[in-house]
């Protein structure tokens, strides 16, 4: 069985004066070669003869961060000892869906900073920023057509469609406190779980793996995929991570309609509802609400029930992997599952 | 061979009392069965549980005007006598990935008017039709998933890397004169032509024909596609235009940088230069220069010669239809091609 030969030996050695990684750091240290190569892939292939492209494809790509999602493809297609290449491809489209959709995003959100970074359409404009975007969607497009396999397309071009829906969607929910949670778990579902699902079955059906196989690691992206944003959503509001030094608030400023403000508004009197409103709604808000705002989700309890609601996903997410057999790269998959749960970043 | 049985008896009959079509009229006119099926299919693809993207995708395909695309598509496959259903659904596949296309458009143009509608964007606003864009571009690729052709899947992908390709490029030739001829020419052959391309040789690919057809096909798109937008291009500056009541000078009023005013530029002198660049560049000009270049346009032969540029790709068209025997669907392909050099619209 394929599954007993994954190829850990294979990747370098770590020396012995560094610390153990956890989570996602130890899962993209097991899959470092493939991931050099995804690397090397994404650069050659945002290549063009107009040169705004590769500069402005450039950027975005290394502000996009962790490279969580080609990892999953990587280990996945590892996990069951797949040795082909076709993995690395195919994480690079994966990177590449995932980063024509930052681009969009924060044309939307008229961001201005990514991860530290000004964000592309604040240096190139917004224009230039939507263009840009479908050529790295094109790309993603030209690469799986390449990789030959109608299966892996037809997931992937269903994941696009699912996350352009649940984008629209989220527009629709943004600063609207009518959202409710089915709303606002449909949009995660699109907008976060499909591609971190698709990404995951992409890597057992490179490895040819059974249906059952497959359905189980979209299953576990799915879950990590939602567990992963609500965690997110409610580190936006953690007094922990501002004891940390780490900005927080940003989901407020913005009128974010996340899940703890879905409970908090479900669970208010009149008056909190108005003051939510005016905050979310109107932004019509001072650094003072924020603290209100804090103290009614805990109140309330919302954060920690946003996160009990995140340990849900994440516990469907460990039951699907349950029908693998141990191993470094599948303890590595749930551990950055349970990381992603007590993460403080 | 298959080419004689070209289905137009198949096709509603003209009524007596009707003046005879030309050009793309009478092109659609032969395919109209098989286009009400491929508008059937456009309404019931661009369907959402999200609302807002049926009202907007509806919006910009209406807009959008002619079908040109998809009735080359058809009519290319029916030239051939297929009898299958493929063609239909690839060419809403051609359809949507256009609409996309004038989405993001509209958007990066700020336009508010299109075929006298007001643009999604203006209706809408920027963000929505950023992402219903997106959605319809992954509408076109599941589409063509579902036609599980990888050869069809390699064209079109091609086609929007190249689309996605020259629209960037021409955001950076737009407001600047010193745009050269081969530049203006890149970015109206990724622009539009490519997409006409790959229409018409998509219908050679369903009806199995072998290379040497399908390139014909792609080539007759390509010269087409060229001569269709430089004909626009110099429609925008027609004094017989405006005779007849229609709008001129938008163009002009844009700062967009087409081959006439390419060729003026090069064979003006300084203080000609230095009037491009005020209206072009800087977007200082008014009603009184708009007649200063209609007439610096003629002085220096650029219409006319625009359009000898026109014929010339158009010739390129006619030559590579040669090598398939006569037929109403050829004959209508070759009048299409003929009237796009004539028309006034």
């Amino acid at each position: 069985m394929e599954i007993e030969s994954e190829p850990v030996a294979a990747q370098p050695e770590r020396s012995e004066n560094e610390a153990p990684e956890r989570g996602a750091a130890a899962l993209k240290e097991l899959v470092r070669d493939d991931l050099n190569r995804v690397n090397q892939v994404i650069i050659e292939r945002m290549q063009s003869q107009v040169p705004l492209i590769p500069q402005l494809a450039g950027h975005i790509v290394a502000a996009g961060g962790k490279r969580l999602r080609p990892v999953l493809t990587l280990a996945s297609a590892r996990m069951f000892g797949y040795e082909g290449a076709r993995h690395v491809n195919l994480a690079a489209t994966v990177e590449f869906i995932h980063t024509a959709t930052l681009l969009h995003d924060d044309v939307v959100d008229e961001s201005e900073l990514r991860r530290g970074l000004d964000t592309a359409n604040a240096v190139w404009g917004n224009k230039a920023s939507v263009l840009v975007g479908d050529f790295l969607f094109s790309r993603a497009f030209q690469l799986m057509v390449a990789d030959g396999s109608l299966h892996v397309l037809r997931i992937l071009s269903d994941a696009s469609a699912t996350i352009s829906q649940g984008e629209v969607h989220q527009l629709l929910t943004a600063n609207n406190t009518k959202t409710d949670e089915q709303a606002y778990l449909q949009v995660i579902e699109a907008k976060t779980a499909a591609l971190f699902s698709a990404a995951c079955q992409v890597g057992a059906v490179v490895a040819e793996r059974p249906e059952a196989e497959e359905h189980a690691l979209a299953r576990f992206g799915q879950g990590l995929g939602i567990a992963f944003q609500l965690v997110d959503d409610v580190l936006d509001y953690s007094a922990e991570q501002r004891a940390l030094g780490k900005r927080i608030g940003d989901d407020f400023r913005e009128g974010k309609v996340t899940l703890p403000i879905v409970m908090a508004y479900e669970r208010g009197d009149e008056t909190e509802k108005t003051f939510w409103r005016r905050c979310i709604e109107d932004l019509d808000q001072t650094d003072a609400d924020l603290e209100h705002a804090m103290a009614l989700l805990n109140r309330h309890d919302c954060l920690t029930d946003a996160l009990e609601r995140a340990e849900s996903y994440a516990a469907d997410a460990r039951e699907a992997m349950t029908i693998f057999p141990d191993g470094p790269i599948k303890r590595a998959l749930l551990d950055t599952l349970e990381s992603s749960l007590v993460r403080t970043a």
